[in-house]
This record gives C-alpha cells, structure tokens and sequence, in this order.
C-alpha cells in the first residue's frame, strides 16, 4: 500500500481528479488482455509531458514503481502492475493526434491514441500507416511502439519500428529527451529510439511519437490458396516469396482452424482444404496487382495448391478475410482455455517448425491450432485446453517451453510481436545466454538505476 | 607509445603477422576521408571473433584504448585513432560474404566485406541489397552500420538500418553478443542492434551482420528535371513526394554545381539550368514506372520545371547520372579545399534551408555549392575555400555553426548519413540538450565502463 503522503503528492501534481485509489478503480486497472490480476496502489493520469516528468522525478525519489499502461490490450503482462506502486494511465489525457504533416507525410501523435484512429485519420487524406496488430480498434501507439507491434502487413510493410521517425520520452529522473527527428536520415547521436522501442516501458515513459506515413496503394485484391496440407502450405509460403512475390499479407490457418471454423461457425470452406494461405496484394497500378497474383498463383500452384481464389471485389475480398478474421475465436471449440504463444521463425524453417510443434501437441494429447502471419515467418500457436486441472497447466507449460527450444534452435524468437513481459519471461534463458542477459541488465540500470519503471518484466530483477 | 608486453601479448592472439607496429604501417593507418592523421600505437588484425574477443578483454583489463577500423572511408573521424592505442582492421580476414540464404532473403557477411561486393553478389541472384552511400566502391559494411551509412536510394528503400535484422558483436569485456535474428519479427529483449547502429565503435565490435534482402525490381528508368531556380527545384520534391512519388532517388543539384560542371568539366546541359533534379524510378511492371514518371512529370512541371527528361534507355540514363556523379569532383572549381557537411532537413524546410544556407556563405564570402539526396531531405552542404588561412579556417568554422544551428531549428539533425565522429563533435551541444547528452554518456559506460572503445568521438569524453 502507498502512503497517503504520496497520494497527495500526486494530487498536486495532475489533481485530484487525475488520481484513482478507490478499491472499484483499482480493480478495474488491475487486468490486461493475459487476464491475470495485479493491483496498482494508485492510478495516476498525467495531462501532459511535464506530468509525466513529475511523477517520474518524485516516483524516482521515493523508490516508488511505475507500470506505464496504455489501453492494457498487450498479451504478454507489460501494463501489470506486478510489483505494485502507481499505474501510469496514458490513455485519459495523452490521447491526441497532435499534427498531420502531409508535407513531410508524417503524424505526431501522444501515446495514448488508438491505432485504428490514426489509421482512419490519415487514409482520409490519402496516406497510409501500415502497422495494424489485431487489437488495433483498441490497442494505443505507446503499447505498440513499446511491444513493437506487428500485424498482418508486415510480410510487404515492415512492423511498428519501421515507421517511428522520432519519440520524446521521460527518463525515471524525470530528464525529458528527444530522439530522432522528423527527417528520413539521421545519424546525429545513438539511436535512442531505437532501444526504447519494444523495452516494454522499462527504460522511459514515451510521450510523444513521430511516425512515417506513405502513399496509399490505389489498388488492392484479396486472395485464397488452398493446399491439401499444411506442409505444402508452408512450402508456398517461403517458395513465392523468394520468387519475387510481395504481398502485402500472407495469413495461414492450418487444418484445425479450418475444422474449427466450419464446425463451430458454419463457414463455406473446401472439403478438401488441408490448409489455407489468404491475404492481400496491393499497387498503384493495376499491373502491379496482376503481377504479384501471377506470382502467386504459379507458386501456390507449384507447391500442391488446388485452388487459388481471387478476390476482385471488396465483397468477395470481405468474405475471404473472414475465415482469418475469425480464426481466433473459433478454436475455442478445442476448450474453452488457450494458451497462446506467437512464435516466429526463419520463412523456410515453417514447414519442420510446424511439423514438430504438432508433434509435441501430440505426445502431450493437446490440440494445438496454428495460424497467423506466415509471409513473415509470424505464427500464433495457441494450445487448447478444457477445464484445465494443475496438472494439465503444468504439462501445458512444458510443452510450451519445448516449443520455445525449438524455435530458438531453428533460429527464431520467443515472440514476433506479443513481447515477454511477465508471460514469456521465465523462457528468457532459453533464447539469450548469461552474457546477454547481463547486458540488457547493464542497459536497464543505465536509464533506471533505481529500477522503478515496469520492473521484474522481460526477465529483469523485480 | 604501447609497451612492448602488450604488442607481444596481441601477437601471441592473433599471431606476429598480424600486429603492424612499424612506423611505415602506423602512418599508412593513420588516415581516413577526412585527411586528418592521428597515429595508433599499433593495428591488430583479428582473424576471427573469438580474436576479437580475447583482444577486447586484454584492452578492458589493461586500459589499452581501440579504435575499430573497416575501409577507413568515413567523413567524420570514426576510424581515426586520436587518443591512440590500437587500430582493429577489420579488413583484412574479417572481409567474407559467409552465405546468402536465398530462402530467407537474407545475406550473412563479415564487417570487413565491401558495399559493393555484396550488391553485386545478391543482384547475380536476382537479390538485391539497396543502401548504397557514395563509398559504396570502398566502404566496407561493418563501417556501413556504425555509420548508419545512407545513399542515393534512401528516398525510397530507406538507409541501413532498415536492412540489418541481426549482429554479432562483442563488448569491452570480451562477451560476445548475438542481437536480432533471420526473422522479420523479433521482439525478445531490448533491441541491441538498433542501438548499435550508428552507434561508431564506441559501444561495441561488430563481428557479424545479417541484412535482408529484397527482390530486385525489374524495369528502371532515369528521369531529370530542369529547373530554373533552386527553390523551384526544392519545392518540387516535397510536393511531388506528397503527391504519391514514390522514386528510388531524388538528387539534387544547385546552380553552383551546375556552373562548375559546364565550366570544369563541359558537361552538356541546359543554359538556362538553375536547379536539377536527377533520379531513377523503379517497378516490376512498366506501367508502375510509368505511373511514377507521370507524377514526377506533372508535379515538377506544375512547379516551374522547364522541361522533363526521360532516360528511356541505359545508355541515356548513363548520361544523366554523369552530371551528379561528377558533382562532387566539379566543385573544386570554387576552390582547392572543401569543407563538406551533410545536414538534413524535413523535406519541406529545404526550399528555406537552402535559402539561409546561401544568405550565410553570401555573408562570410564563401561560395557553398550544394547537392544530393533531396528526395530524403538530406543535402551536401560544401564550403569552398581556396588556399585558406588560419583566420579564413576559422571563419568557415563559424558559418558551419551557424548552419547547424539553422538546420537544427527547423528540426533538422547535423547529420544525415556521415556521423558525427571528431570532426562534428564540437557541434552536438547545438542539437542535444544536456539531459539528451548525460543520456548518451550513461549508455556508453554501460556498455564500456573503462572507455576503451573509440573514445572522444561523438562529443563523448575522451
């Protein structure tokens, strides 16, 4: 519990109304999408960067902790309060679009703006930002720049990295700093904001982030290729994409989902299909549309496909989208608790990956549906459990590590776009050795000595 | 000078042949691009990691100053040894593609490896690799990341960082560090190789790089448009980019330029030629680059160009290049020293940036051609001297200063794609505050707490 001196203290500094200790708030604080439960001590809302300093500076003095929170979307425990102390709500008052520069074609916005609304804000005019996680009609640009959210564009766009141009953000001794600028190059100093994304709130509170916008693409298909397995799935994948093709997404759902979705929500699907690739394809030019189709096509076809649809209009496209779109709620029709994990390795490693992921479900008699953004080797593996006992739980917990050793031994990573947070931090020591540990220790001690800002997240001491 | 214990110890590392600790060899490396010498005690060529390793930690434990060295081609001083000690020279065995994973779109090379070497390699394979910086003959690719190099190609295909997925590096203290993966998405930890980008060699040796790679377009076509003054030229970038241009460059060069090329070196162009734009547009299909050379068409001609040309063919494309390919050479028709900055700007501030920048040179006396990466915001800003003085030195010093200051005011960074090095060092209290500047200090001592690794450079203590 905090003391009612430091209640007050915040009070004067974001007023009394920006200030929840009340048990109702700070049980409705104490969830994020994990659903597992952490209560803050309090619930403070800055109105802006000077807030933020503030809070840091007296936090920083008083050893109190800090949990930066933004819409609390994020699937991995980043915006728990695990350790207690004050969550940081960013999503009351730093919740503006502050400027559209489309000079510059870039967007300043506060952290606590909803993804979908710059989305939606800029393609009015003709732009594009292209980072679009899942939970992006709710998840906030602070949570995705400190995840380094991914999403289905990623395979042609790139992820939340690849559009921050800049970021202001406060350091936990209150030090407000400026990294990056509003130009393409730059190379003036370290790259500041290049560690501060995806540090999961653990080094600075951001306050400020300048993103890249691009043109829009005139022109935009959907497309369905459907394969007898999921190996020959995995096979199209890699194979098209060497060969030229650069869609903007390339979805996969394997042979569970695909029962899942037509048991469970009676979609129209082949009988025969194994597994599906869906996604889009995009140009400023018609031609350029045909021209990734072909190459897809021929792949897809040359790597066992039956069938490859295309989506021509926005109707169609629609209803081909909504297979994937529904993917995750289906397989709750394998038990009703998923453990989820996003998984991401090499392209050409999916089609062993998954063999041996399926392998592992089955010596333990889980079913483990796999989907997700395969044209970037991104892949959510969610093993499905019904009325889960200990037991069952800690079973599940040692397949996963299994999955987890793995992936890191075919060269990929805990986590494409979800984080560690608290969720994937006990597997931490599968995928770096002591000396990589003890530098992200050394990092972490350099902007927070004190160690109060999200601490004993992303396997850091507590 | 370095005690003979500690050569005898680097030559029991890396065997006698080589340490160079002769005086012929010590003044051959005491060069980079900027023509200024500073002697290293001795260079060190590492044979492998595991070299670097052990020769880190030597240093580490006895204070032995290092200096990492790859083609020695930096404008700014990163590879000049000024506090002494040992050169490491990179370029000697750690110089190999090691694979080019076709499958995964991605190319492993060692530090030592040339620029071009490894376009040409991918691009046999119809791969293509684009950072290319002017030094793209000569500089090799460890440099490229410290650098954070860019190149004509950024305006479209982004800068080195936007290619590196993975390092090995190893820290002061010997460990060595894996960061990133062959995988698009990876948000396991803090983000290493982001804040080793750039970073000069003063947190850690690069021993390995993994860059993605992209399909090489198919069809290219060249385009120049004649302007008749420099602003028009300047505007027509930003509004043409704004409009949905999306070409591989956009280089500019200024009225100053285009003298010195019709004077120096009788390049063929128009009388009336105040300002060019010279650039290339790529696409998989023709129609794509038609499109993109309508856009540029219209938005240049809307914009006061005279006339737009079209290099149909390679040939004609060959004879466009020429003109900004020599620009650089030209300009020593203004006088026999060049002072050369490389600011950027946002792209909309570059038909006032350039304007102040001229008021400046008009002010002092100097003549300041300028040219290059527009398209990117980021310009080469030369001033010209001829057989100059102590106080005329001094003077250009001063309009420097004053340049610097502007471009930082209009939110401009001191430099887009060289560093800051030495020779920019005295200027970083112009674009970083204290706070920004007591950060970057915090992160070097947590990387190298005894300040061995290229010390001094970046405006960090010595």
């Amino acid at each position: 519990m905090l003391d009612t001196k430091h209640i007050q203290a915040f009070e004067r500094i974001v007023g009394k109304e920006n200030v929840y200790s009340d048990k109702a708030h700070l049980i409705a604080y104490s969830y994020d999408a994990t659903r597992t439960r952490f209560q803050p001590d309090a619930v403070v809302f800055p109105r802006d960067e000077k807030d933020v300093s503030e809070i840091l500076k007296y936090c920083n003095e008083h050893h109190i902790v800090i949990t930066p929170r933004g819409a609390g979307s994020g699937f991995t425990g980043g915006a728990l309060p695990t350790q207690g102390g004050i969550t940081l709500g960013m999503e009351k008052h730093m919740n503006k679009i502050l400027e559209i520069d489309m000079e510059n074609m870039v967007a300043v916005v506060q952290p606590g703006v909803i993804n979908m609304d710059l989305q939606k804000a800029v393609e009015e005019i003709g732009l594009f930002y292209p980072p679009d996680p899942a939970s992006e009609q709710y998840s906030s640009l602070g949570g995705n720049v400190s995840e380094n959210a991914g999403g289905m564009r990623a395979a042609k766009y790139g992820i939340t990295k690849d559009y921050v141009m800049a970021l202001r953000a406060v350091r936990p001794n209150g030090d407000i700093i400026r990294a990056g600028k509003r130009t393409i190059k730059d190379v003036a100093g370290y790259n500041i904001a290049g560690i501060l994304i995806a540090s999961e709130g653990t080094l600075a509170v951001i306050t400020e982030i300048t993103v890249k916008l691009i043109p829009k693409p005139k022109f935009t298909k959907g497309y369905m290729g459907i394969f007898p397995s999921v190996e020959d799935a995995m096979n199209a994948v890699f194979k098209s994409l060497a060969a030229g093709a650069n869609p903007v997404a390339m979805e996969f759902l394997d042979s569970l989902v695909v029962h899942a979705l037509k048991e469970k929500l009676n979609v129209d699907l082949p009988e025969s299909a194994g597994a599906l690739l869906i996604g889009d394809v995009d140009g400023n030019v018609e031609e350029e549309v045909a021209f990734q189709l072909e190459i897809l096509e021929k792949s897809f076809k040359a790597n066992g496909a039956q069938e490859f649809v295309i989506a021509h209009d926005a109707q169609t496209r629609e209803k081909l989208w909504y297979a994937r779109r529904n993917a995750s709620p289906s397989i709750t029709y394998f038990g009703n608790k998923k453990l989820n994990e996003d998984i991401s390795v090499p392209r050409s490693m999916l089609p062993e990956a998954l063999k041996r992921i399926y392998a592992i479900g089955e010596r333990y008699g889980f079913k483990v549906p796999c989907f997700g953004h395969a044209g970037d080797g991104n892949i959510h593996v969610n093993i499905m459990l019904q009325n889960p006992d200990e037991k069952q739980l800690e079973e599940a917990h040692h397949a996963i590590e299994e999955i987890f050793q793995l992936v890191v031994d075919m060269g990929g990573t805990l986590s494409g776009e979800h984080g560690i947070g608290t969720s994937k931090a006990p597997f931490m020591n599968i995928a770096f050795n002591e000396e990589e540990i003890a530098l992200f220790k050394d990092i972490k001690k350099a902007f927070d000595p004190n160690n109060i800002l999200n601490p004993g997240k992303m396997g850091l001491p507590a």
